[in-house]
């Protein structure tokens, strides 16, 4: 299945296919970044370029997303453990593309944010521009998927009057996405495995067909009201297990590493530090 | 006082600079459109290409943000008008770029939307990247102002559940911007008027002096969390008046016309329209 990574090597950002612990150099990125659509899938197919070892390349957000779409309370455990009723309608809420790191980046803990916490999740990554996506054609919107930590500053976000999420999501750094894109072609995303683990520990792990709202029916939710540009990545919800909804509470510190895995992708870890 | 303005001329997207009704052509936009940071303040003032009349030209967004970044019930007459109480910090939530339109752009009402409203602000555009601004050095990174209509679709923003506003906030269309950029040296931006009139009533009528958290607070406290990048836009809230809060209400109905009015800025003037 074909998985592409954008990086960064010598100095400069480039567009690859991760073949294992290889990549294939697949020339200069754009500025979006890799854009999962058929044409982005034929030239990481193709690539011809030097073989740099994966240890060699920092990996970046494979796309650049001009909105990243968030999808809170989506499935029944994460609903209960937040004490909250179980949405009638999708929950939406956004996270600035500008908290997006790639696999490997740290995830810096503000000093102000006090109870930082973890949700592993499906990402989706749209191939096209589109509005007005109907259940039945929104499948063929999605050109890639991958792993995402939808990292949370529950301080700020259930401080914020009125609890609006974007603030406490938004932190600089709180958007691990990757590590790659995989192709999504074929592939079931109504059925995949989402597992988080902390510093070894297996937090979270359900799977994408206990979503309360489906991949379909939120493609055609939010692009009710929206135009979808290329690149743009939806985020289908977090299950239950997230630190604050333990006992006790199980918040991020800094020495923790956190890995997401979603069936078919390679793992996305990133370790948590405290701000300098 | 220099205004700067982005604009569709024979196919092609420009800047130019803004003279009454006369747009003198300082050449073709970047992809981020006008940045109001001193070399495009200078860039604008030093135009020498040819002069268009503003109604030959069509009027675009001056900026082209990576977010939107929106302040909620920061004027008093605003929260008891919803029903809410005063905040105690700022109520911050996000409006996505692509709802994005310029002057004498149509503002569009979905179908599914019953309760479309208007909220006339000032809007404030930053000139560079930074992120944790004091409130002593936040003004320096203000380059330009401008009227802003954030349009709610009210049945989106409060029927999702935990209210989270974005959805209703992002309809396509739903954030008119401009005319222009104006120069915000020596401007001092807690003391602009802000009105709002709809089909020729004024319905909104107030002064940025008003606002709960002022423009320096506003700016070091979403600077907390998130890196600010040059053209990004705040707005700082609206004045009580909105349609939601009248009796009887006042949504906007096809046919209207908004228009904004701010302080040394020209009217920001945008028609309703249904979807087609």
């Amino acid at each position: 299945m074909s998985q592409a990574v954008r990086f960064l090597h010598g100095g400069e950002v480039r567009i690859g296919r991760l073949d294992g612990e290889a990549v294939r150099d697949a020339g200069a990125a754009g500025p979006r970044g890799f854009i999962p659509d058929t044409a982005g899938w034929a030239h990481v197919a193709a690539a011809g370029g030097p073989v740099h070892a994966l240890a060699d390349v920092t990996l970046l957000p494979p796309t650049v997303p001009t909105k990243v779409l968030c999808i809170g309370l989506n499935y029944r455990d994460h609903a209960k453990e937040s004490e909250l009723a179980i949405p009638e309608v999708p929950v939406l809420f956004a996270k600035w593309p500008s908290s997006l790191i790639g696999h490997g980046g740290d995830i810096v803990l503000p000093r102000e944010e006090t109870r930082p916490d973890y949700e592993g999740e499906l990402a989706i990554v749209f191939a096209e521009r589109f509005s007005r996506a109907t259940v039945a054609d929104a499948r063929t919107r999605v050109g890639g998927y991958c792993a995402f930590n939808d990292v949370s500053g529950r301080r700020a976000q259930l401080e914020t009057p009125l609890r609006q999420f974007t603030l406490g999501k938004s932190f600089d750094t709180f958007g691990p996405i990757g590590p790659c894109l995989v192709n999504a072609a074929g592939v079931d995303l109504d059925s995949l495995d989402v597992r988080t683990t902390v510093s070894g520990e297996i937090l979270q792990s359900s799977n994408t067909r206990n979503l309360i709202f489906g991949i379909e029916e939120l493609i055609a939710y939010v692009s009710m009201a929206t135009t979808i540009e290329p690149g743009d990545v939806l985020i289908t919800g977090t299950p239950g297990g997230v630190g604050d909804g333990r006992t006790p509470k199980r918040y991020l510190v800094p020495g923790d590493v956190v890995e997401i895995d979603v069936t078919g992708c390679p793992t996305l870890r990133n370790a948590v530090v405290a701000e300098a």
